[in-house]
């Protein structure tokens, strides 16, 4: 079967291997004779399913024990309200790092339940860096430092977690988990929406450290409470059978292509050859500090904006789609999430080459 | 394809005729060669899928233009803070009517945010009755009424709303939801989870009088927040794209068996004849009231319990799953949804006729 590479930023390209599955069982899950969208969530196979795909997530990404794996019915942005609602605890002040569009909304979000304290910005610079950390002003007597480690629109990563002490640091890794191997010890608290590196939309996975789990505010619903949903295993409601079977499927996949190490080296080669192919033209312009470029997402402009809606429709034409960029920013945007194979990276370049050809 | 009788009661049976839509289109949705697991929720088809499931969904419960209709990636359980963050205002009480395990936990939640106040209650019959309307003795200066219009675990469903005059009332219907014409005009607030009627489990569809719109306290997460969900067209975060795209299958399905009155219809006669199969006996024990007797799910006992794991497991050879009871009430439950056709019913009552000659 011949796919056209789908290069949105979320919901995102899913490997045709999972897809298949899904589809094959889509009527009889595992000899149920009932469908996965069908079954009920305390069923002990589905529950099972559930507590192998924890496993698979903590062997991936060597969790340590003292970590709690959430699978949520909600979706990423929920977090922005639910962090500060478990884990502001008794203090009234957070650190965050103002370094794109997702995470001035998660401060913006903050406001709500504490002051935040906006330690550093690159807002003014259009969101093209990543402010050197011993520029950042961090607050007395904060409860955590937020960031978001992969901006999904203004295409800036960070490469490693900044160093804060032993303030709990939270990450939104909704666009860069299972990208590449991390230290999960650095972190007090990281979440990832599902829709970019680990299934369909309509799921996050939070893995927060134990210690961070008994802080709620009184008026936290009992669904965005960590510790009720960590006592029930993620079961206190009724979760979302589909993308917990997807995110299990996919953990399986990530394992059976060799694990994070793999997918950091296959990621970085393919986005190391587009934004060599957009450096190596004035036709294409990729504004972001090379230091701090994000290997998921990669934003890009054309020098002469009135082409656009032309390159557009003849990629779409050519196989190539969903790369409008996000419409705060405009512009185009490749996503080369792990389910993104150099060919389509490849397949991208050398339309842009033709496409520079014709019209350059 | 002979597939089982599914009686869970949620995530539940969908039709036969969605599922082999959503397996044939599970590679390509509407000639995108991508997946409805991969594309993006802002995709202009997409869009216009959700827009045509929420006309189809007005028409087919004549729902009135002074309501907004609203898909959550929630669970049905986190209306039970949702609704009281969301139309409190500056109340502090709400009336609860308490008849079974749902509508208690309802009232536990909205203590986090008020005084509810009990106003009528079945617990001490072990929630087998609708208390008399005329018994209830609701607060003064209320912010609304909360009732389940039908209650899963005990089995016990109003037939009709209660008149509480200009208190807007405010219905749990995750369960019956679809299964009969409703006058929407009679609520303020109608609430379901998806996983019975609508799609698979992950959305909550919620129906809101817009004058109940303002109101929300400052501390509701954004995504909770129905005002600011409706002004996004539930476009506020990544909603989920897969029960979305089922619940539009369905709600064209519904249509296409002849819409409510029809379920309505069938449903009944289902109910009846399994009660009518129940009371027969003295073998097997229905203890609700007649009078408001659920339509949808019908728990029964075993006069002897002992029998039950037999019975389960017969059953489950049979080809009659998921007919376990709650943890919360034990022995058996059959859930009489939308898809769940009359020869299921049939098969069903065959069985228990059979067993109770061999084990009566």
């Amino acid at each position: 079967m011949t796919r056209p590479y789908n290069f949105g930023a979320g919901p995102a390209v899913l490997p045709e291997a999972i897809l298949q599955t899904a589809q094959d069982e889509l009527f009889d899950w595992h000899g149920h004779g009932m469908s996965i969208l069908e079954i009920s969530h305390r069923n002990k196979d589905f529950m099972a399913m559930m507590e192998k795909a924890e496993s698979d997530l903590r062997e991936l990404m060597s969790i340590p024990n003292n970590y709690k794996v959430l699978f949520l019915l909600s979706s990423a942005r929920q977090q922005f309200a639910q962090v500060p609602l478990n884990i502001l605890g008794d203090k009234t002040r957070a650190d965050y790092i103002d370094t794109g569009i997702w995470s001035a909304m998660a401060l913006g979000e903050a406001e709500r339940y504490c002051q935040p304290n906006c330690a550093a910005s690159s807002q003014a610079g259009n969101y093209t860096s990543i402010p050197a950390r011993d520029t950042w002003e961090l607050a007395d007597d904060s409860a955590y430092c937020y960031f978001t480690s992969n901006e999904t629109i203004n295409g800036v990563e960070f490469h490693e977690p900044p160093d804060v002490g032993n303030l709990p640091l939270v990450a939104d890794m909704t666009s860069n988990i299972l990208s590449k191997p991390i230290d999960v010890s650095r972190y007090g608290l990281i979440f990832a929406g599902a829709q970019k590196n680990i299934a369909p939309a309509g799921m996050t996975i939070v893995i927060i450290r134990d210690d961070l789990l008994d802080r709620a505010h009184p008026m936290t619903p009992s669904t965005l409470n960590y510790k009720m949903i960590a006592e029930k295993d993620s079961l206190l409601y009724t979760n979302s059978t589909m993308p917990v079977y997807m995110a299990g499927l996919m953990f399986e996949w990530v394992k059976s292509q060799g694990g994070l190490e793999v997918m950091a080296k296959q990621n970085a080669q393919k986005a190391q050859s587009l934004y060599a192919a957009i450096d190596a033209s004035d036709f294409y312009i990729n504004p972001v500090d090379a230091a701090c470029r994000s290997v998921m997402n990669v934003p890009f402009l054309l020098a002469d904006e009135a082409k656009l809606p032309d390159f557009l429709a003849k990629a779409d034409e050519a196989g190539l789609k969903a790369l409008k960029g996000h419409r705060y920013v405009g512009g185009l945007r490749a996503s080369l999430y792990n389910a993104m194979p150099q060919a389509g990276v490849d397949a991208l370049i050398a339309f842009m080459a033709d496409f520079e050809k014709h019209h350059g």
